[in-house]
């Protein structure tokens, strides 16, 4: 549901047209006639819906609608008419977000691809974003955010000084009115607190097909074992390293002919495109965790 | 819509549970509570939705449901509620159908590869429906029907015959039943008048990526440009030749060491490939046309 | 280099242009001029040329050559002229094969996509191969071979007969004159002994992208993973189960609407085009293992 | 052979190892072990090859060859050996380049997702060049052209100076020692006299896969034909409008949802990346034009 942790203070703003409601709640009947008969009554018109069920023994249910509304609308006022009528009667979890572009922070290490890509979609308006602040433990890429004017913070990590910096990491998202946090190739493991303070917020992007090539040097390991096709996979960060819920993966065929250096510049491509496509989903909280795993609705 | 004429017997019969709600009409609010609303009413349990509005300024609203009820319903069950409260009041055009294996003819000429696929899949089950007769203007594809123990009718065409054989093969499909034709690799143009009595209800595969290399000889014209991809293409057949709305495209790339022979072969694993899919569409009535193209919802 | 033991007598036969020679050496200068002088002097005339040098440390050179000569030849023949003049100067392996089709067996279970798919292309010249025997644990697909005209052998497998049955299986494969046997769905696992006679010369679809979900269950962990695409893997057999030399990856694009049932029917598509290819790959000539790893030349 | 008018005076340079010949003849015996063992007297050691004949009928033979030496070398010096003893036996066209980056010209109207795309390659080194000018008819993109630090000349088109602006950028070209033109979604006709100039030597993106769609606004008549598919082709200029030797071409997957602007978004990664393709296929000097096909060795 990308719930939001009273921390982002965005969460209380007045929304615009064209809103869009996430619901879950346990199957059964009449749930979209309730949801979409309110909102008929509301003086809303739904643009566009869709609604995964799972397994009749689970018994979950899901939906996603885009709805326009001739007025702004806070998320209090919603719930007000929402929470006693639909809500409470199908025990339903429920976010309402809107369209306006959610603010990026892009934390990397030395590799530019993902960062320039992200920079250059953000501000041609390919992706709803925009990014306020790019963040890393090292200064190389200093330059690259500087030709898309973007501030860029330079927090070295060490052993010694790692909680301080994550404090401090935390302290500037939460300055920036940060919505999501993207690791465009970030080296660094972020500690179960920092990531407990942003939950299904962290998207990362792994350079291999997960499973497939957990941990350090997928590339390497790929070639070894002599695969065909080599991939990468974006997924919301959690405790357990690249075990995060997937929310995209892409992959490159490759052959025999190929070095390691070759699947390093292939997969490049195929790691920009992965990401751009999860934050683009992202974006558009078109994403449901469930369990360990997500739905795109 | 894929609507029957009313040649089509099995139209008028005793539908099961799952049903398909398939609804087409002009867009605006409270559509879907009303369709919703109304299955709620009827007892039904809505199992998967899928809509799509077209353009604000075209204003088209489909919308394909599938509900469950715990008994069985013929079509005009369903009007005498559904006409009055719901569709009248949107102007709606409707179909129900239910997920039944629908009865398929197979037309074939020479080539085996989407005949054997499609025989293979409606057999054990990949496919849902079932094939009551192979149709051949050759005779050469028997032994392959036999194979599959499906009945080979053998109606050779040649401009004397042409319109007496179409006439024996609408005749035949009555007969049979056909929910469906597919032309699987068929090398005769069906007549306007063919054509007319089964619309959006033949599904022809065209041995190129249309609208590139329409008309005969695909992989030799591909071949002779020095294209990098080839690809296939399902369509409903329409009175002009390979122009009829795109269900369903694949590719697969080639090399300048690929020969039209190479081509070929590799493109008869496309054209088996993009057909089963087209036909899978189909048979769960998923298929909408709209103008000259289709969504698949 | 799929190199064969004695046992194969077809080692021994008189060969056809035309002619396929598969070269492994330390790399260096001039192996290509001398191979291909040599072919000069010899009549031959080059159709094609692969090589493939590894990294300058390891220092390998691999050569597959297809050329056309005007007479039969035996590989001692060719061994006499060879040998001597080029093979010990450059210390290589080599091997001598052509482009008749080749005797495959195939082991299968109870899934029957795989086993179709190869027959057919088998059937229709798709894959240069014959299929002398069709080989089961199970009695299930004793059909599908019969709709081939193929005979059925019916070896079941329990703990207390293994041994027996994998003698049988290696002697029927002798007596078949067997070029080479593909697990198209075989779910026994076969004893180092009997692998150890068929080195690289055992084809195994595996239905998962490996090294992901090696194993059992494969659609299953990869359900509950979450995982965005799905994929197949065919490789040599050797002891270590799944670990083998991968010939051929393929993968399909998967969502979370997919469940279990729709990722297996999903993958039998890739699986059979997968092993195809693999399979194609082998009946060419074109594969050389290195390692743990193939080149496809 | 892409070769080169005398206009071009790098190509007079003293080249360095690696070096790369490419060779066209008439087919016949002999050819490999004579190229091969020349190259092996000359003291080269070959690092990678590639052939290709065509059909038997047309009998046209093409090779490219990496080969390493331990000293520089210019054309004139290789060709005193080299012609009289090999390309004269087997009337060869051939060409000798090496694998020093190449300098490029960008041309751009509005677009700057090939430019931004393209410069970003380059400065990081993912393509073998150097850009040492971007030209566009607009000034639009002079930002981006800066935020590179790569010069930008804008040279504006209308129908009174066209052939006067067409010798300018000629002149530029010559000026700036331009290898290759690439033409990065630059929205004018080149005139014959330039292309003439250029022969094979410029490389367009077009936004479909063609020859589907070409000419304007492809991504609205694809829209409009219902297409499944999109893509974009890369391919040298000749006087014949999107007519040109296709060098690569790659797709993406649509829905019926997507809009005339979605198909142009996807579109987008579609096209910086085959451009890129192709574009590194010509910076490797791997591209042969056959008539109006491409070989990619």
């Amino acid at each position: 549901m990308t719930e939001r942790t009273p921390a982002h203070p965005s969460a209380y703003d007045v929304l615009a047209s064209p809103y869009r409601l996430l619901v879950k709640c346990p199957d059964g009947p009449g749930i979209v006639a309730a949801v979409t008969g309110f909102l008929f009554e509301f003086g809303a018109n739904i643009i566009n819906a869709n609604q995964h069920s799972t397994d009749p023994r689970d018994g979950s249910f899901f939906l996603r609608l885009e709805f326009s509304l001739d007025r702004p609308l806070t998320r209090d006022e919603f719930a007000a008419g929402f929470q006693p009528a639909v809500a409470e009667r199908f025990d339903m979890q429920w976010t309402l977000t809107d369209g306006r572009p959610k603010r990026l922070a892009l934390l990397v290490s030395k590799y530019d691809h993902c960062l320039v890509d992200l920079l250059w979609r953000c501000q041609v308006g390919s992706l709803n974003a925009v990014v306020p602040v790019v963040v890393s433990n090292h200064a190389d890429l200093e330059p690259r955010a500087a030709m898309f004017g973007v501030p860029f913070v330079h927090l070295p990590v060490s052993n010694a000084n790692r909680t301080e910096q994550e404090n401090a990491l935390h302290d500037l998202m939460l300055e920036q009115r940060i919505d999501a946090i993207v690791l465009a190739r970030y080296m660094q493991v972020l500690s179960p607190t920092f990531v407990s303070r942003w939950p299904n917020l962290i998207i990362n992007i792994h350079h291999s097909f997960l499973p497939a090539f957990s941990g350090a040097s997928p590339y390497a390991a790929a070639f070894r074992r002599g695969v065909k096709i080599v991939g990468a996979t974006a997924h919301y960060v959690t405790n357990d390293l690249d075990e995060g819920p997937i929310i995209e993966q892409e992959v490159v065929r490759v052959t025999h002919a190929d070095s390691v250096a070759d699947l390093t510049r292939l997969g490049r491509d195929v790691e920009r495109q992965t990401l751009a496509r999860a934050v683009e989903f992202h974006l558009a909280d078109r994403i449901v965790v469930m369990g360990n795993t997500t739905l795109i609705l």
